[in-house]
């Protein structure tokens, strides 16, 4: 970790968001693991502007980000600054307020991202202003809120869990080729961010259809060598029996079949688990019905360098028959990623 | 124009690329204006490094990019250096050979970005060579090869023209909702973009379905207070008549209609009217069978923040049965343009 030498406001802000780009890393290190909590990232540096403490929010009802910073900064805390990419809370659950923590350990100044939504843990920020802590809010805001607490900002705003739809395809728009084969239409490189994605969410949803077609395992095989740390729940939406022995009901994770195709149900059912972050993963039909519902909140596309000409077109029916009422997105990115292309797009803003 | 101050090789190849990206945008300025010859761009800078002429080539039987840029630098040139995107001609064709043009105005130094493949013109850089000129070849040779001589290369190599297959479609991989409607699936920044494009080929191509379906007019309309200086030959492919009044036979631009379906056909009279840039913008049926033929050297994908869950896909039947059997492509680039995404990818080498 390099040095942070200037942490005053009016240094400019590159030290400064040096600073929260090392906090935002520590966040996404942890996404994936402490839901129903936020996945926050904490850096912490001494007076003389040099990092002492560093860490991300752990499994629930174990330390917060704040926490892991300060133990490691421990007495080097002492008249130090503090950057989280949420605001500290100010609540005893679990765990006793980040708040009073900071304060105790001798933290002057804390920079944060964005304000804590949640009426229960709110109230961060006055707590620490009014223990004399100079506090400052919205250091690099955006990159947080649509990085590692996009899911859940997401929950806490709707109520329900984050869903991204993702899928892999080729240039025209195909699933699979016209017999239904699709196996390795993404890359390596697409395959191994898939994996990657399935550590970081909650849960992997699929239909039916796509169990009896592909028979999926739907775990996160991480790279040779390493080892899964955990796994997403598996869920199987749909009314059709899931066939014993498929691999979805091995031992590699724990799998729940919804017996409904209404994506509303399935989402209040996750979302009473504990559920914030959702990947929906196939198939076209299932996927139609979730956009129609108006319950995906991104496309995530791999496009595999092939055409098709045939075969199964990406998405079901969602309700449009003419390109007035067309389902409007917004792309948020398009980049190259080994020999595909990954494009995200999210629901257009009303 | 900025100074190009060093021009020794040893100085580094920033100050070089510099001046070759210079003559690569002359070279992409006349693009669309000088076919069956190259689109060539050429930047003269003098002893001292300052450039003092600038141009590309003219339509055929006027000047190429050399004299061009020579006329301009005049007896400035003594002593100078040329930057040309092309290898210097050495041949009398309508016009005499550039590389003794060059040598005539004391030019003492030579970069080029591509050696000259034509038999009948290639041969510049020997006669530079022995007139006592330094010359050096391949500065941004590959920018310059996938760039503004993309299609003349390729037709001097194939011996027929360069095919860009164009679509926009949405993110579902749809051209058109489910009643037929696709007007204005992509954005205003795109439409300008292929309306540049249309600017800087050589002929367009759509099949007879189109011209029924969807009456395009198929003209380059430049921005709003500018007038359009070319327009590419319409070419319209199918046996079914054009209907009377369509708007492609207006007077805007020349119509060829040839009665057939084979993409080889198609090419074999493009090919005889001197055609090396060519846009091939629908439909999804013939583009499938251009595909099929082989005859496609490029796809052009202007995809729209829109999900349409029914209607026309993107690509007719190429013949592929399973995904083992897809037509392989390699991805070049995937950008954002206003709010659409575009991509663009080639057949994968062998």
């Amino acid at each position: 970790m390099s040095s942070v030498s200037r942490l005053d406001p009016a240094s400019g802000s590159s030290a400064l968001e040096l600073a929260m780009r090392s906090a935002i890393a520590a966040s996404e290190g942890v996404r994936g693991f402490t839901s129903p909590n936020p996945p926050v990232g904490c850096l912490i540096v001494d007076a003389g502007g040099k990092p002492v403490g560093f860490g991300g929010t752990q499994p629930p009802g174990q330390a917060h980000a704040e926490i892991v910073a300060l133990r490691m900064a421990g007495a080097a805390a002492k008249g130090g600054t503090a950057f989280v990419t949420l605001e500290p809370c100010a609540h005893h659950g679990r765990t006793p307020p980040c708040a009073d923590a900071l304060i105790k350990a001798g933290i002057v100044q804390v920079y944060y991202a964005i304000d804590d939504p949640s009426p229960v843990a709110s109230g961060g920020a006055q707590r620490l202003r009014q223990a004399g802590v100079t506090v400052h809010s919205g250091l690099l805001a955006d990159q947080v809120r649509t990085g590692p607490l996009r899911a859940w900002l997401h929950r806490v705003r709707t109520g329900r869990p984050h869903v991204t739809w993702k899928f892999a395809s080729s240039v025209d728009g195909r699933l699979s080729a016209a017999d239904g084969t699709s196996r390795w239409i993404s890359s390596p490189e697409a395959r191994a961010e898939v994996h990657e994605l399935r550590l970081k969410v909650d849960a992997v949803i699929v239909g039916t259809g796509t169990v009896l077609a592909d028979d999926p395992q739907l775990i996160s095989r991480p790279p040779v060598n390493e080892t899964a740390t955990r796994q997403p729940l598996r869920v199987v939406v749909g009314e059709r029996d899931i066939p014993a022995g498929a691999r979805v009901l091995d031992d590699a994770a724990e799998t729940v079949h919804l017996r409904t195709r209404d994506p509303r149900e399935v989402l209040a059912a996750l979302t009473e688990r504990g559920v914030v972050d959702v990947l929906l993963e196939g198939g076209a039909k299932l996927a139609g019905a979730f956009w129609e519902a108006g319950a995906v909140d991104r496309a995530l596309v791999y496009m595999a360098p092939m055409l098709l000409g045939a075969g199964t077109p990406v998405l079901g029916e969602i309700g449009v028959g003419t390109i007035g009422d067309a389902l409007p997105l917004m792309f948020e990115s398009a980049t190259m990623i080994g020999p595909d292309v990954r494009i995200s797009a999210v629901p257009a803003p009303e």
